[in-house]
């Protein structure tokens, strides 16, 4: 079995590490010279026998959609892109209809499992036709983690559902995040009564409903510095957490703890609020409350 | 009509001008002498005609709790009080309970209006025997705004039916504000598209469907200050918007709009937030996402 | 002064009646031949002396779009077609750029006021050039509200300005409402307190901060049918709501409180809650809680 | 070592099993004979050796106090009694403090795990003093899961720490639960993509960020009844998510997720909303917009 894969970053590289244990002959590309098995996306194309498997692992957007553009141009007929970064799912659509006038094949593939993928696996969630996933599940087989097949790996339906699914995934991510980090915070507000919020942590993973891999880095990250001394609270989002939202609004589907958790990101980053600002301003207006002037 | 007032603060004092314009004799306590009428209590009861009207006009909590029980030494039986500062209802019925033995009678009045209630009357709600509230309503007419009698002042139930009331008015005021803050914060993030946010609050003040006192309020802020760039996004909350929020939970009423102004509130006081230092903490933990550390 | 006007619904209707009660000649054209002065848009445009004035006035979406690309056959280059429909700011630029070419002039108008503008006069915030704004200023004149004109009308930015403005406006209306609602649902569920839900509502009419028009119009509701006997929960929800939800996550801006009144509404239309029906297939699978079953 | 258990119900009974299986002499009361191994609780007094360690795991509350408060009649001076079950720490606090005259020691227990608890081991977290939580070690340990003894019991702090943590536990598993089902409604919503929901929800098992214990009930859930046909979207909560949201709201905490958790619930028990009916009225009042009557 071989595969080019394209992108070969924190997440490309390990990937490429997995499938090679795993015994598949692995073609990297990267704009790094450094890291990349080849100069170009050509030699790449040359280096795969026909008909080919190239999976694409680059941010999402422009640089992937380049990366397909660029592909259409080296592959052949009967070739097949897998689409494995975070695209939104309607980019799907679009490359699938692009490509399908040149007989190339086009999946997308969900990928979770972050830093740690190298070791456990990767759970994937794939779109695309089943003659396609059928082609490509020595590949699957070698990413998804040890264990029965269907609990990593899915084929949630055509092309786009693979990224649908990824997409809602981490919308819960945030949510479940948020839950944590919110119980966090009251135990940490309420060190008179709690002596020892790591300990609590730690204590939750065996036995308890709430326990979970994230729990278990939560105590991991605890464990490297208690009460987040040397972190701030800025969080960053990616595009899949607002895509989610997004969806839900399209869907009338009522969504209010992961809208909660994006909103927390988004307050993270802000230096002042200009809502804050307006209520305080408000406040100031009818009550004659005290507001805190900037210098 | 003599009434005696205790706290001559902000609310307190601008009260007592409109009680005299209004010809009613007021006889005023408050523990800064320079601004008190008499020395102290006694000297208050001795100055006002039995059966006597006193209305309490102190910081919620303590304070109010202390003055009704000095209230309680210099008052005699048939003597009235009002409790018309932001006291939680529960704190009306022991006030009721206590004075109840010594005959003392007692009610409570939800004062809304703030600073402007000098010139504009204060909206009032008030709890107790039909009795009482008949007794005091030549103070309570005298308070209220111009216009029907129903649409400035409520009897709303018995003892604690006012306070209750108050309360809820200020959960849905910190409803309100934070609305006109979120529209305020996402029309001044789009300036390539609204040229003039001042003037779009200003216009809605007449004939739309949002046109508001505390629109005008927010209009006032903005031409006093564009983009509130002197006021910092700081914004304490008052007893009162908790006690809603209590209330709700405790009668299994959903809700979402008025808790996510409270909550908003709590993270525009916080230097960094423990829940985002948390999140950011995972984030870093499973995707070796960059967290930005404190110096 | 002359105008065309596209659409005599509802809203259409009553603007004819006000418009034409301010001494401009309007030539109104709408698809029921019974209501319509003109029979097609060709004698619309007939009827109307060059340069015209178009205010189109229909459904949000394909229709108003339909009819924007009608107009186009039947206007001449320097008449103005102004959209004062719910259309969503996006499709302002797309009407402008398809409108550019042939020379005809495009403006778009949020207006708000509902069934009551005909007699208050509508809040208006309009996009498009200075140019458009003065020469349409006699319309906008006769339909906002009495009073200074900064009070009711704006003239917000370039095309797409107004319709954004609305937009947000809709958010705050829908954040206001949810507001109110949440603090009437508590009132309502403490009848052993509160002994007059409705009469507390009126009585903060005059003085209090909470007082605005949406206000004064529950206590017409509450009073015409006290406890919302007749009226079922269920709210529908027009796009603007959504479009503003949409821009504050493309724009990063927190909209904890608008958010929630959106999602409130998407759950009263659900017969039963996908998401509840999860939960409680959870908390049976792990604590053995009943469920309730569907026969 | 030998122990007495109040309480033989889902929790109880299952714990019962788990000590003996542990080698540990339990003998048992409940109200219901048929499983009670003494009479009354002189009996169990009397078939414990002193000093005693009694374990109570009795619906929180009235029923709990009332148990503590028998038990104070039949234990001596240097018992403890041990509270599993899901009081309010504030009323640890109480039991404290009314047993300490008497010399009997209290210790309180937040258990976690369900009616897996038996098999899989219940996660423990306790309050209580250091002598107290070593002299009941061999109990916490024959409880707690396999493993690491700190990965499934925590000594949280004094009296009060050990139900504190759990409250906040179960309001951190309001949150996840929520969040699992935010994203299953979703997914749900878009059949036209997302061909095999169940088959998503398994695949997440293995790998992924959101991987967890809940998520595998959530698929046991599933695979018995696919979209939940035979369930209806009411769910109760018990106090402690209730306890969270206050605690959060009296430290100022903000907690937006799990808030929306609570509240969804609260929802999903309403035969109709008071606040929407009250949304839809003002609709119908601004805007003339139907709504829905009830027959």
């Amino acid at each position: 079995m071989n595969i080019g894969l394209i992108g070969l970053g924190k997440m490309g590289n390990n990937m490429r590490a997995r499938l090679k244990n795993a015994g598949i002959d692995v073609v990297g590309y990267d704009t790094n010279p450094a890291v990349s098995d080849v100069p170009d996306l050509k030699a790449l194309a040359a280096a795969l026998p026909a008909p080919r498997i190239v999976w694409v692992m680059v941010p999402a957007g422009a640089i992937t959609d380049g990366v397909v553009h660029d592909l259409a141009e080296v592959l052949d007929e009967g070739d097949l892109i897998i689409d494995g970064g975070n695209s939104k799912f309607t980019e799907d659509f679009k490359h699938s209809e692009f490509l399908a006038p040149k007989g190339i094949q086009f999946m997308d593939a969900g990928v979770s499992g972050g830093v740690w993928g190298l070791e456990n696996g990767y759970g994937l969630m794939v779109g695309g036709t089943a003659e396609n996933v059928e082609r490509a599940m020595p590949v699957f087989d070698a990413l998804r983690p040890e264990g029965p097949r269907a609990e990593g790996f899915v084929h949630v339906g055509e092309v786009g559902a693979g990224h649908y699914a990824k997409m809602v995934h981490n919308g819960i991510e945030y949510g479940i995040m948020q839950s944590y980090a919110e119980g966090y915070e009251l135990l940490d507000a309420k060190k008179d009564i709690i002596k020892d919020v790591t300990g609590t942590f730690k204590a939750w993973q065996r036995g308890t409903v709430v326990r979970s891999w994230l729990l278990e880095l939560l105590v991991r990250a605890l464990e490297a510095d208690p009460e987040f001394h040397d972190i701030q609270g800025y969080v960053e989002d990616s595009g899949e957490g607002r895509w989610t939202l997004e969806e839900a609004i399209e869907n009338a589907v009522p969504m209010p703890a992961i809208s909660a958790s994006i909103f927390a990101r988004f307050v993270s980053r802000q230096e002042d609020s200009p809502s804050m600002k307006a209520v305080a301003a408000l406040r100031n207006q009818f009550g004659g409350h005290a507001v805190k002037e900037l210098d």
